[in-house]
């Protein structure tokens, strides 16, 4: 800690390990289980292999690697500065010990059908560039570093995400050990059979009372999946909240009738009245600033072409960084089936709502990262092109379900026409490499400012 | 033909007839396949039965009864001015034979799942109760009457209507008979299984050249499932046209997006373009006199709640009496598509679009109805009650394959709020007693007017 911040890294090494994060990101891509296109799912052959090549990497940068009891490959880059790593008495917690101080960057090593390079991949191997250009500028942490590529994310192979996330904080649920994935597999032996040790699932767990750490933040990069940096012409952003959720299901109840014979002033078309209510929704959503109002299906009964419709359901997915606006949204929305109710007799109901409230971002961790854009922007003389908007996180990611447990921040890089989940993704090495600067920069400043707990 | 058209009956037969028409529709309905509600198929146990019911009633007014190869049940009203039937010799066309003159009452005895008691059975035991009137009234005709019983309009076992009338008319293509029910079971082996000599599948045609008959008219009574009479304050209308009809398929192609990442004015949402359309499709119905356009189903990719949606199939069902609205209309929703594709960047396009046209009814027997509720309204000194408005139906029925081949007509009785394919339909058995004594009426004065055709 005894550089200034300008002066914290040899630019080259930046560079050059920026250079290999986004050709590992291409190395990467090539374990999917499918030969078509890009596929890796939770503790698959291609997870297995892809384990394997970053191991490799790890080792090169004197990182041990293991598997834990949910699936996720935690390369660990150890602080000189603690205590020696000790194993719990089973059942003991270790109160009155030395648990060692650990700092968490990370994201998830499996993707979606179809998908592209950079989401989730991405994040972690920026973890592990951080790594290694701490270890080339010869910065010692006074904490240890776990990178950890997270199991499941994407909820593709059991339709249940954030399995890994869930585990590291000790929400993920044994129960769902026993959820099934489309060729019969039980979860509890997937991973079984992927080398984890499911008997010891909690042990996945930094927050139990036994576990040999403490977790004292967070940091995940992942590419933007919008184009709000592209459009303000910056490379990376950081994110302020991930936006509260609210998913429901609307149910719009007419009468169904023959196609040719019930003249149109005497119907109550179902199909119609959803028809205005997604108008209206969009209209919401169009006109309440950072509100995101979809409604992704419709399902229609009996859904022929000669009947008119009895019955529709919508799905409504909202989202917002303040949950008291997504609230009168959805109030907005109640007060959207009297009037149909009034204009069309078709009766409308909500029914089903889930929601997720909105999750801020650590202040203490944005504003090392904040701080830390601007020494990078400083060195590079520009500026104006580095410190990017604040971003609301639409989509859910791991953060904001470790963000529930300890301090956490995300930061956002540039993609290519916000495009995600799907092979067009892009992210260019330059903003890679910025992002690199910047993430290095903001652990160590949140070093210099780390007060170690007391015994 | 010797009574003045006020004199024809004795009124109190009228009633009689009517009453047991009425009391047959329920006798009828108690032929189901399932207990829960009244569903009778295509060649099931309960249309056996309901067939062996109808035998004993034809056989009480002396009409001879047959199933003919495609399921149907023909009660025979011979007249004693026809030569005796002849058998023709296998393939050897009759031209130099004298063929039967046969006006044929119809309709069908099948049902939807969960029906009502008239829809079908209703056409059908009217035309009984023409002939028990005929008789009762010492009534000769100059030419035979076939009442037939259709053994499938509504298309639920195989999912292919009409099959009883296209048999009749000789449209029935024996490649049908491979079609497969849900339960496996192949058309053909239904009908065998029934009583049906499938392999002799023309036989069931009044119009191949081997006929012994020659078929000189068809009128079909049937409910009107709609409110038009109701509103008019009539039992009965004479229909006089089958409205075309258009059924298409609307593809619209949008971008699928994250619901939680892509901001509103970045969107090609299909679903709220489809949303756009079922309006404008809505208002053109209604703003189109005697247009029926109909959207009763859409089918959204991928569907799922956090996704914009990136493509939507929209059903299409448009029917008018003109041909030339219709298509007219079919032209407007091609402008909306391109005016879509301006407003939202979602392109839309008519695929497999299939076309039926307009059946007009047969003027003259369009005018003895007419004349036939002019006398009945005369009779009653009810005139304003009784002469109902000419109506278009909106739905298919068999009269509208069988004109396609010989003179037909339809007439409509009126139903209480219009309500058909449903256990509430209800026609009083005043109004079926009205219907019967128009149709005999009708038949009555067609008869006089008949000339025989020449050998």
């Amino acid at each position: 800690m005894h550089r200034s911040s300008a002066e914290l890294f040899d630019q080259r090494d930046v560079e050059r390990i920026g250079g290999t994060v986004a050709q590992r990101c291409d190395a990467l891509a090539r374990h999917s289980d499918r030969p078509d296109c890009l596929a890796r799912t939770f503790c698959s052959p291609a997870m297995k292999s892809a384990h394997a090549e970053i191991t490799g990497w790890c080792a090169a940068s004197a990182m041990s690697v293991q598997l834990d009891a949910v699936g996720n490959l935690i390369g660990r880059h150890s602080s000189s500065s603690q205590p020696p790593p000790s194993q719990p008495l089973s059942g003991q917690p270790l109160s009155g010990r030395k648990q060692r101080d650990t700092f968490i960057i990370g994201s998830h090593l499996d993707t979606v059908i179809n998908a592209g390079r950079f989401d989730g991949p991405l994040g972690f191997l920026l973890g592990l560039g951080v790594v290694e250009l701490l270890r080339a500028s010869q910065i010692e942490l006074p904490f240890d570093l776990d990178v950890v590529g997270f199991s499941e994310e994407e909820g593709v192979r059991y339709r249940f995400p954030f399995i890994g996330s869930r585990g590291i904080i000790g929400t993920f649920d044994p129960a769902d050990l026993d959820r099934i994935d489309d060729d019969g597999i039980r979860m509890g032996d997937a991973l079984q059979s992927f080398g984890c040790d499911v008997d010891a699932i909690k042990s996945a767990s930094y927050l139990a009372p036994e576990s040999p750490r403490r977790l004292i933040g967070f940091m995940e990069a992942h590419l933007e999946q919008a184009t709000a940096l592209e459009a303000s012409d910056r490379p990376i952003g950081i994110v302020s909240a991930i936006a509260g959720q609210t998913r429901a299901s609307i149910v719009l109840a007419g009468v169904a009738g023959h196609a040719g014979t019930v003249p149109h002033d005497q119907r109550f078309d179902s199909l119609a009245a959803a028809a205005q209510l997604i108008l209206r929704i969009e209209e919401l959503g169009r006109n309440t600033d950072g509100l995101f109002a979809t409604v992704g299906n419709v399902s229609v009964l009996p859904g022929l072409s000669n009947v008119i419709s009895g019955q529709s359901v919508l799905s409504l997915d909202l989202r917002h960084a303040s949950d008291k606006i997504r609230m009168e949204a959805l109030k907005t929305i109640r007060l959207m089936l009297l009037e149909l109710r009034k204009e069309r007799g078709v009766v409308g109901s909500i029914t089903h709502a889930e929601h997720s409230p909105a999750v801020p971002m650590d202040p203490v961790l944005k504003s090392a990262l904040y701080d830390s854009i601007k020494d990078s922007s400083d060195r590079a003389d520009d500026a104006p092109r580095w410190a990017g908007p604040e971003l609301i996180s639409g989509a859910g990611h791991d953060a904001m379900i470790v963000a529930m447990a300890v301090p956490s921040c995300m930061l956002f890089v540039r993609c290519k026409d916000g495009v995600s989940h799907h092979p067009d993704e892009l992210v260019t090495p330059g903003d890679i490499t910025i992002a690199l600067e910047v993430m290095t920069r903001a652990i160590v400043r949140f070093a210099t400012a780390y007060q170690p707990a007391a015994d």
